[in-house]
């Protein structure tokens, strides 16, 4: 690569959060097979429903979920802290969920979300991510879907 | 540092290792400071119990955690994935966690734990860290403390 080319390529920081809003993006036009481009084959994730880690981005699941609520899926990044080295990156912050119930309900969360990736020829693809909320230590073992940052 | 010097240092991977190790025998010790030793200061933590994520290992309210349990805590690690590159170090797995109550009951729990590492001198310390675990989309918004993975 010329130092031209490089010098026109975003940083790694750039290009890590250009993934986050494009998966955003792909999000709120419903569409799973936009989102799962940006997954590498295998990749360990750790979502806020059931099993515990899952391998690889199951298109379909995602796409049945999209397709769960009426109108666009809005997903917005806080606070999110971006790192990379050499081959390396990641990516972890909050994560805010607005959406609307095919019952007319706004449904809306606050959500942990942690991210790596890996440097695939130009760009970056994740190898691993882990979205959570916590939940209540009162007995009630209630998910925390209610939080405010 | 000389080469002899360098030969003699354990793998970035190995050390990142070790602070985890270092983690558990603390825990199973109940030493909250000892595990304090391995966070940087204003590391982000998002963990099981609210809120979403603070700022800095709470050596006071992991201690009473601790205290908490009849007994040593037995932190395992499954499926631990380490990556570093440069200063930056991430590793993410799966995490069982065994101890007593008070009242003589046997709690065990597998939940999913992220953590990223800065390089500091010689060793690494934890800059980040994300451990939950899922909960039941059946309407019970009930944390899935009770997954085997």
């Amino acid at each position: 690569m010329s130092l031209a080319e490089r010098a026109e390529m975003p940083s790694d920081i750039e290009a890590i959060r250009a993934v986050t809003a494009s998966l955003a993006a792909a999000a709120y036009d419903k569409n799973a097979a936009a989102m799962a481009r940006h997954y590498a084959p295998g990749a360990a994730i750790a979502d806020l429903a059931p099993p515990l880690v899952s391998r690889g981005f199951d298109v379909a699941k995602a796409q049945a979920w999209l397709d769960d609520w009426d109108g666009p899926v809005e997903i917005e990044m806080r606070d999110l802290m971006i790192e990379a080295e050499g081959d390396l990156g990641l990516c972890h912050g909050l994560q805010y969920v607005r959406a609307r119930t095919r019952q007319g309900e706004e449904a809306a969360w606050w959500s942990r979300i942690t991210m790596t990736f890996a440097r695939a020829g130009r760009g970056w693809q994740i190898t691993h991510e882990h979205n959570s909320v916590p939940f209540y230590m009162d007995g009630s073992y209630r998910a925390a879907i209610d939080l405010d940052p």
